[in-house]
């Protein structure tokens, strides 16, 4: 599988406020640049804790891309996957419609009511892990479910635990020209952090947007 | 007085680790970009935290740039400002030697035995503000001194702060190729962090230095 990770970060590293609410970093061309990147994708995947901050729908934007998917044979929307250990995803989550296929990655803790009520809306619930989604064994079996291009859309937390399991290939950082501050406001990866072996990129194309800049790293193996 | 702010962080936005420990983010040729920024200012300036962390020179590198400078009849070296309300710079403080002016920015609430110590040390100590450092109060007394052009090198506290007084006319960040994390770790900007009225940023040059990338911001009024 081939995993991408992308966000959009303030010039001081944030991926929203304190208060964990959206705030509009980049702009309509680094829109457009995720919306691409959406529609090359099997998958588009986030943690809970962006679905409890924002609640996405993770589908294409372009009526053109989905179009374009649907002549090549493809769904109109990539599937969206959540990282959701214990189901805290709402049953009223927009990422539950009826707009792509959902599979939420849980562990074996999560309670089984919820799990029959997410099946009840379609969703395909993949449990590993004991208390948290083991996100390799979770992948393998997306993997068997046809989703070889993984875009990982945030947040810190979820991005975090790819870079520590060595699950990402890629990653793509929009950098905005604003600062957020805070010492307690998400970061591109948060979680424990690394205290040695830091994951070293290959910075390989640097590309201004809107009135910021795009970052696109190679992760090597 | 003209204040500009530097910092070298990961591509997620951090400082350092969580355990605050200095890592290599740069290489030698941001550390001269950083050389040659201290050899153009009057002052370089850190919070307390960077003292306590790596405890810093903040003097010039270059034989060149030192001989330079005493050729224009400026010290060899510029003067060193570290924020510091309580005075937690310990005595055995690199930036207490003899290279360098020294300036202490300190509250009212600081020990005057503490006080005593640091100007029997020959620091200047300026004190504003009742229980923290008032910058813009002690810019005015360190102008008073003949600091026009003020660099700052960090940390996250010292310049969440800076920004939250406005006080911020320059910005230039390096961005390395590496991943730290850590939800702990410090970042660019710290501090408690906006929730609204987010400092906007106009980003004037991006330059491929090293293996990563430095980001030029101007800070607008
Ligand atoms: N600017 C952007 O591009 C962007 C993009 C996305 C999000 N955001 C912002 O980011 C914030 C949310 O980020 P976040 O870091 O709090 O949440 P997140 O990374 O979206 O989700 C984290 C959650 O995922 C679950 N999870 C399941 N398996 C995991 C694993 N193996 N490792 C780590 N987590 C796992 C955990 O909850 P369980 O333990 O319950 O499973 C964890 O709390 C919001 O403020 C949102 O607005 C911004
Ligand atoms: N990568 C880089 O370029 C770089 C550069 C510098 C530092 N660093 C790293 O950053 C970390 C240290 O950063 P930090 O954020 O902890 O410390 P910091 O910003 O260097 O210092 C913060 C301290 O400054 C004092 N201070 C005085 N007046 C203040 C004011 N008005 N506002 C805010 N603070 C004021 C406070 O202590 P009092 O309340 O006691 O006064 C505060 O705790 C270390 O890990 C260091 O290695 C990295």
């Amino acid at each position: 599988m081939h995993v991408r990770v992308n966000a959009a970060i303030s010039a001081d590293g944030k991926l929203s406020s304190r208060r964990r609410e959206q705030i509009a970093i980049s702009g309509d061309d680094d829109f457009d640049r995720v919306d691409r990147l959406r529609a090359e994708s099997d998958a588009v995947m986030v943690g809970v804790g962006t679905i409890l901050a924002d609640d996405p729908s993770l589908t294409i934007d372009s009526a053109d891309r989905r179009e374009n998917r649907r002549e090549k044979g493809l769904a109109e929307n990539p599937a969206r996957v959540v990282a959701d250990s214990h189901i805290r995803t709402p049953p009223n989550a927009t990422v539950l419609d009826d707009s792509a296929e959902t599979y939420l990655l849980v562990s074996e803790a999560a309670p089984s009511d919820f799990v029959a009520q997410m099946e009840e809306q379609d969703a395909t619930v993949i449990a590993t892990g004991e208390n948290r989604a083991d996100l390799a064994g979770a992948f393998d079996e997306l993997q068997s479910h046809g989703i070889e291009r993984l875009f990982v859309e945030g947040g810190g937390e979820i991005i975090f635990s790819l870079f520590e399991e060595g699950l990402v290939d890629r990653l793509s950082v929009f950098v905005g020209s604003v600062v957020i501050g805070g010492r307690d406001a998400p970061t591109l990866s948060d979680g424990d952090g690394f205290v040695e072996d830091f994951p070293q990129l290959d910075l390989e194309r640097v590309e201004r947007v809107d009135s910021g800049v795009v970052l696109e790293y190679d992760v090597p193996a």
